[in-house]
C-alpha cells in the first residue's frame, strides 16, 4: 500500500506530467485526477501519452481530494487557496501554482491581482537551509518554472557575495508547454514553429519571486517563447564584486545535489538534455568584453520547473529519499 | 548486485538511449559502454542528457565486453557478427543491428551487401509464440525500427486471414534520430526542420524483414524523413479478405500485451505520445472509398524501435518481468 | 493603375498568403481585405509578416467586394456560394474553397454536408486542355491543397494508361497551416511539435475531387499532420499496366510547365524546397519488391496548394503571363 | 541587359539566398555562381529550392568573377581579402564576410586570427549618414547578422543619448542556418530540434563590430542557438539616462526606412514574421522593476542579416532604388 496521492487540475500540461511521474512512482499510489471541463473524460482522451492508465477525470471537489494523503494542486493561478483551505490539515499539499509563493502581499496583488492568500513554505530544496523546512511542512508552494531556472543560477553567487544584487539582467526562453494548454491562436503550431518572440516584456510575475528567493534587488527579466514543447534556457548576467570564479562558486554550492549539475568547463547547457528529467544543468563564465558574470541554466519547465520539482518536495514531505520516482537523466535526442 | 550489462557502440543515438534505460534499470548494472572514435571520452561529452553518469567510453573490445553477463550490440550494420563471435557463449547477447535478423541469406546480401552471418532468434515478443524462444535464447536479434512499427500493425491481420498478404502498401515516416548520429549535410537541422522528404524509395532494407515477420508476400514500403527527433508513424494498407473488423482483430491479438495499445475507437496514434516509452499505439479502420484496411501505428524509434525493445528482450532472456525498467508512458508534450 | 483585387476571408492563413502575393504583384492592386471577427483590425495585427502594409480588415460585404475587378474568396467551406451569387457577373472570382469544385452533387453533400452550389471551371492549369477554359472563365474553383499534390503526381500516369486507375494508395502529410488558424487544442504548438498523427482516416473530402481530376476509380487517401508550418508531401502508389517509365511520363507531361519540376533522377522532393513558391516538385520510380509505381510530390500547401495556385488562375483569367507575381523558387533553408 | 552579377561561395546558406534574390531581381543578371568542393555540380543539387535555375557551380576563380559588374563574396571569414584583391577596381564588390568590417586591426586579429586586411565602407544603410558613402563605394563590407539585429536596436538610442553606452547587455538567439552548412554533429537536426543552447559565451566576434557601429563601450553579448532554420531575435537592454521614451526614439530614427518597422505599441517582434524578407521588426519599453530599457529586434539572419542586406547595399552602389528585388513582407506562417 503506497502513499495515496491525488492531482487537482490534472488536465493541463503540468498535471499530465505529474500523472506520468506519479503513475511510475514506486511509493506513491495515484487515487484521483481531477479536472474542470474535462471531468468525466478518460485521462487518456486528454493525455494520449498515458495510454495504459485506466482512470477518469473526477470533478475538482474537496471531498475527492480529502481521501488522499498527499494532494498536488496544478490549478490556474488564484484557484489554489480556496481549494487548499477546504482540505483537512492532515492532508499534505504541494501547490504548483503561484498563490502561496510570495511573502510580499503587495507584489502578489500587483502581478496576479486579487487578495493575497498568504505564503507557504517555499519549495526549492536546493536553496541553502530549506530542506528541513520543506520536510517538516504540510503545505509547500513549489517554485515557478522561470524562477527555478534563474534562482539556481543566481542564488549562490549573491549568497557568496560574488556578484552585486542590484544589476541582474536575465533573458530566459521557454518551450510552449510553459504557456499552457488553453487553445489560443498565438500558441498554434503554425504560429510558434520557426518563431522566437518575447512576451510580458518589462513586467513579469516571476520577478518578485526570483528577488525573494535570491536576494536580488535590481532585476530585469525578459521571457521569450521558443519553438519547442519543453525546456527553459535562462541566461543570467550580473556584475562581479571581485575575482571569484563563478563556476567554482556554483560547483561548491551544488556539490552534493543530485539534480543540479554544474557542467564540465567548456560545456554549456542544452535544454534538450534535461527533457523528461528533474535535472538542472549550469555553466558560468566571465565575459571578456564587459566583465559581467554570465550564468546559463537549463531545465525542463515541466520537470524541475513544475511536476518534477513538486514530486521532489513531496518526497521530502513524506520522508522518502528525495530522488524517488524522478529521473536524473533526460530523454534525448 | 545486479546483472552485469555492457553496451557496444554506445556513442550513437540507440546506444545513448540504451545507457539511459540501463542506468535507470533496477536489476541491471551498467559496467561498460564502448565506442569507436569516442573511446576515452566521458560518456556525457557525447550524451549530455546523461549528466550524472560518471563513465568513460572504453574501446570496443571483446575482453571488455566478456566481463558482462549481458551485452547489447548497437553497432553499424555488418559489424555485429564478428564481435558476437568473439564473445563467450555464456554471455547473453542482444543485437540491435540487422546482421542476424534475416533467415534469407540472399535477401541479406541484396540489401546489406557482404556475406550473411546467419539468423538468430528474432526478438519481437509480441509475435505469437515467440516469447518462449526469446526467453530461452542466448543470442537475440532485435527487430528493426520500421519493422517493429509495420509488423505490429500487420502481422495479426495476415495471421487471422483478414487481409491479403500480397498487396500491402506502407508509407512510414521517421524522426531524424533513425538516420543516426553521423554528421551529414542532409541531416543538418537547417535542412530537416520544416521538411518532409522520402528516401530509399523503391528498395528499403526492412522489406525482407517485414515480409519474414508478417508473412506478407507483396509489400511496397516508402520511408519518409520527418522534422522531429524521434518517432515513427507507419500507415499500413491492405486489401481485406472479408468483413472482419481490423480493429477487433488487433485488439484481440494484443489484449494481454503491456506495451501494445489499440486505442479507443476514433482515437488515432500520435508519435509524440510514445516518446521515451516502449509502447506502440495502434488504430485501424476500413476506408470508405477504396475498401482498403488502413492501420496506423506509432512508436518511438529509439524506444520500442530500438533500445526499449532490446531491453524488453533482455528482460525475457534473464528471467525478469518483461516490463522491468521500461516505461509504458510517453514523455509528452 | 493595376487590376483592382480584393480578398474575402483574408484573416486566415491562405488569406494572409494571398495578401502577401497581391501586395507584391506588379499588375494587381489590392483594394480590400475582408474578415469576419477581425473586421476593423489592422491587417498587421493578424498577419505580422505584412508589417508595412497599411490596411484595415473590412467586413465581408458584397458591396465592398463589388468594387474590385477580381475577387479571391478564402472562406470556410460552404460560405463561398452565397457571397459569389451576390457579386456582379463583371467581377471575376477565384474561389479557394471547396464549394464549386465538384461536379457530383452527391459527393459534395456526403463530404461537406448541405446543398451543392454547382460546379465552376476547375482551376488546375497543368491538367491537359484546361488552360483555355480557365482563361475564358469568370468564375474559377481553385484546386484543394491535397488534390493539387496528388493530382499532379497521378493524372498524367492515368491519362497515359501507365497505371491502373482502380488501385491507387495515397498517404499525404501536411504542415499545420493546412488545418487553419482557428484556435484548437490539438493544433497547439505543444501538441504538434515532435508529432506525426493521421486524421480523417478512411474518409477524406478530397477523395472525390482527386477522382474527378485524375480519373482514378479506386483511391485510398490517408492524410497525416506533420510538425512544420507549411508543405505537403504526397506519396502516391499505383499498379503499372506495363513497362512505361513513370518518370518519363511525368517529364513529358510537364516539359513546358513553369511551376512543375520533375527532379533529376535520384533526387526526391523536399517540401522545404517549395516553401513560399508556387512550384511542385515530383519524382517517380518502380518499387523493386512490389512492382508498384511510386510517385512523390511536394508543394507548399499555401502556395501551389492555395494562394499561389489562385493567383496563377487569376493571371490567366485577366490575360497576364501565368507566372506574374509568383515565385518559382522556394525560401530555404 | 541587366547588371551582371556573380556570387563567390554560393554553395552555403547565405550564398543560396543570394542566388534566390538575384535570380528574381528585375535589374540584376546572374552570370556565375562559384563554389569550392561543389564546383562542377548543378546548383540545384545543393539548393533544391532553386529547381528551375539551370546553372552549374564554377570554381572560385578571379577570372570568372571579373566578368561581372558586381560580385558578392559569401566566403568563410578570412578568404575574402585575397580574392577581392585579385578583382579589377571596376568590379564592384559586396563582401558578406567579416574580413573588411572592422577598423580596429587588433580586434580583428583577436577574434578572427591572422592579419587584418583593412576596413571597407561599412554596409548598414540605416545608420545615420551612411547611405551616400555606400552609394559612392566600390567595396562594401556588409554587416554581420547579429550585428544587424543589435545595431538597429541600439544605435539610435546611444546616438540620441537616451541610454548609457557602457552597460549594454544583449542576449540574441539565432536559427541554425547562421551556423552554416558544414556537416557538424552538434548541428544535426536530432541535436537542435527541441533544444536551446548558448555558444561562444563570454567572447563573441560580433562584439567589436557592434561597438564600432553603435558607439557602445561596454557590451555583454550572449548568442544562443535556437531550433528553427532562420531568424534572429536580439534582446538588448541598457540603462536609460533620463526619461526619453525608447520607442519614440526608434520610431523617429526609422520613420523613413522601408525595411525597419517599429511595431505598434504592445506588439513585439516575431522572427517568423521576417522570414524571407529584408525587414527588421523592433519594439522597446522600460522595465518596471529594473528601470532598464529593453529593445527587442527580429530579422531573418539570411535576409536583412546577410543576403538581403547585401543586395540592398548593391542596389545603392549601382544607383537602383534601395528596395529593388527585395521583399518587405515575410513568408509566414
Amino acid at each position: 500500500m503506497g502513499i495515496r496521492t491525488a492531482v487537482a487540475g490534472a488536465s493541463g500540461y503540468a498535471g499530465g506530467e505529474l500523472l506520468r511521474l506519479l503513475a511510475g512512482h514506486p511509493e506513491f499510489e495515484l487515487i484521483a485526477a481531477t479536472a474542470h471541463s474535462q471531468a468525466g473524460q478518460p485521462v487518456t482522451a486528454v493525455h494520449p501519452q498515458l495510454a495504459g492508465l485506466d482512470m477518469v477525470f473526477a470533478a475538482t471537489d474537496p471531498a475527492t481530494l480529502a481521501d488522499a494523503d498527499l494532494v498536488f494542486l496544478a490549478l490556474p493561478h488564484g484557484q489554489s487557496a480556496a481549494l487548499a483551505a477546504a482540505l483537512p490539515e492532515t492532508v499534505k499539499v504541494v501547490d504548483l501554482g503561484a498563490d502561496h509563493r510570495l511573502r510580499d502581499a503587495a507584489a502578489w496583488s500587483r502581478y496576479y491581482g486579487g487578495e493575497h492568500a498568504g505564503a507557504w513554505t517555499y519549495g526549492l530544496p536546493e536553496l541553502p537551509g530549506r530542506r528541513a523546512g520543506i520536510a517538516a511542512a504540510t503545505r509547500v508552494a513549489s517554485t515557478g518554472c522561470y524562477a527555478v531556472a534563474t534562482t539556481l543560477a543566481l542564488a549562490p553567487l549573491i549568497a557568496a557575495g560574488a556578484v552585486r544584487p542590484d544589476d541582474v539582467v536575465v533573458v530566459a526562453a521557454s518551450g510552449t508547454s510553459g504557456a499552457g494548454r488553453a487553445a489560443k491562436t498565438h500558441l498554434l503550431g503554425s504560429e510558434v514553429m520557426g518563431d522566437l518572440s518575447p512576451y510580458k516584456v518589462g513586467a513579469h510575475q516571476h520577478v518578485p519571486e526570483i528577488k525573494q528567493a535570491t536576494g536580488a534587488t535590481g532585476l530585469s527579466f525578459t521571457p521569450v517563447l521558443a519553438p519547442m514543447p519543453r525546456g527553459i534556457l535562462a541566461t543570467v548576467t550580473a556584475v562581479p564584486t571581485g575575482d571569484a570564479d563563478p563556476r567554482a562558486v556554483l560547483a561548491a554550492a551544488y556539490a552534493d545535489e543530485p539534480f543540479v549539475h554544474v557542467l564540465p568547463e567548456g560545456a554549456w547547457p542544452h535544454t534538450a538534455a534535461t527533457a523528461g528529467s528533474n535535472s538542472c544543468h549550469l555553466q558560468a563564465t566571465v565575459d571578456v568584453d564587459s566583465g559581467r558574470v554570465i550564468v546559463v541554466s537549463a531545465i525542463d519547465n515541466l520537470g524541475k520547473g513544475a511536476a518534477g520539482q513538486a514530486v521532489q518536495n513531496a518526497n521530502l514531505m513524506v520522508g522518502l529519499p528525495e530522488t524517488t520516482g524522478l529521473s536524473v537523466f533526460g530523454v534525448a535526442p
